[in-house]
């Protein structure tokens, strides 16, 4: 696609992240972290079930691994945990993950999400959804870009070299 | 992506529908409304279990709401129930999907899709899935278009700003 | 989206196979053949779960069905068996997955794979995740393209007309 209103020559990706569950976040922000790290211009639209991989964990849990993040997010009630769609906890899931998480030497589903941050990728919560849940922006990590309607979301991917939904 | 063929300047968008889970749907529909009432041309491909989503109800329901209509299609035998991936009856799937049949004010499935064919998003039965299930075009909603196969749903989506799998 | 580097005037398409569920793992070979059959260059990044799709079963099946692969991959232990996401083993899954088996005139997983690449269809392992299962090019079917890192793969996905993550 052609960028037309973008820095010149600069890349654009533009990735809907629907899921909460970490074998699909864990994509988004790969395949995010490495095209701004490229030098691409990379926009996350998270909305639906994906709107929870921005809030603020109430206990909020350092130097911690992976499983035990998701039973304590468990253990908060009323947030649905960030979970595995293919294979729960206890099986190839749980290992892939922790592989994955030594890897990039993040303890948290957090720290990737500010990892991407960190490295510019502009996150943007979606603003039907947070209607939906009754979310405001002090319900999210810092850092966020405003909340963005689906109309101005499309126009983005409209402008993007790359558009995925995951 | 250019739009050689289209509209001068008319952005174009072409979605797979590849699931008939209602928590996958509703991303397509309202991203395909929401393009189209920003001018967009949007495309729709029903293909695998999407297709399910373009089946009239043999029993027609009205006036009732989504739960009501996942219970009458799960009576009806034989047809996969739209049912959501992640979180069955009774949890968050349900308070959500709730939420946003009364926001965009419609009662079932089928008047989603309509509202979507009524702001003039296209909706392609796909060719090889209606073979497979053995169903014609007498087992849709009306207004849809002409089915189509696989490569005639390519080229549309080559000549396509935003391209998506859902 | 423009292709600079392309055959002149050639399409492109660039997927993600994320999953290895078998109902997934249809769509993203069915669209790559019958792009590759358009004319099109295909490229298709076997990632995360989706890796598994392109692993030698140990032992090699032939002359038997889906669902039989299906339980020998499974007898194999250690490795995860391709599946249906949406319906298990013995509803409409079976069904479906066998009707496509027939109409496409293949017996196995493997055999579709083969096809798709005796199309011209490029597929690419990724890098990743091979280090993270611990596999190496020996695992694999032959005739794959070198295993690729996530960058490389998001700049041929840059220059393609038609992205998908399936």
């Amino acid at each position: 696609m052609s960028e037309p209103n973008g820095e010149k020559g600069q890349q654009r990706m533009s990735i809907v992240c629907w899921s909460s569950n970490l074998d699909r976040v864990w994509p988004v922000l790969i395949l995010a972290t490495t095209g701004a790290a490229s030098g691409m211009q990379v926009n996350i639209f998270f909305t639906f079930w994906g709107l929870r991989v921005l809030q603020k964990n109430k206990k909020r849990i350092t130097g911690t691994n992976w499983m035990q993040v998701g039973e304590s997010v468990m253990d908060q009630g009323g947030t649905k945990p960030l979970h595995l769609s293919t294979m729960h906890m206890g099986g190839m899931g749980t290992w892939m993950i922790k592989r994955m998480a030594k890897k990039y030497k993040v303890a948290s589903p957090n720290e990737l999400v500010e990892m991407a941050r960190d490295l510019g990728v502009q996150l943007y919560p979606c603003q039907m959804t947070m209607e939906l849940y009754g979310l405001t922006k002090d319900d999210f990590i810092d850092g966020l870009e405003p909340s963005l309607g689906a109309a101005s979301f499309l126009d983005m991917a409209a402008d993007s070299d790359i558009t995925l939904f995951i």
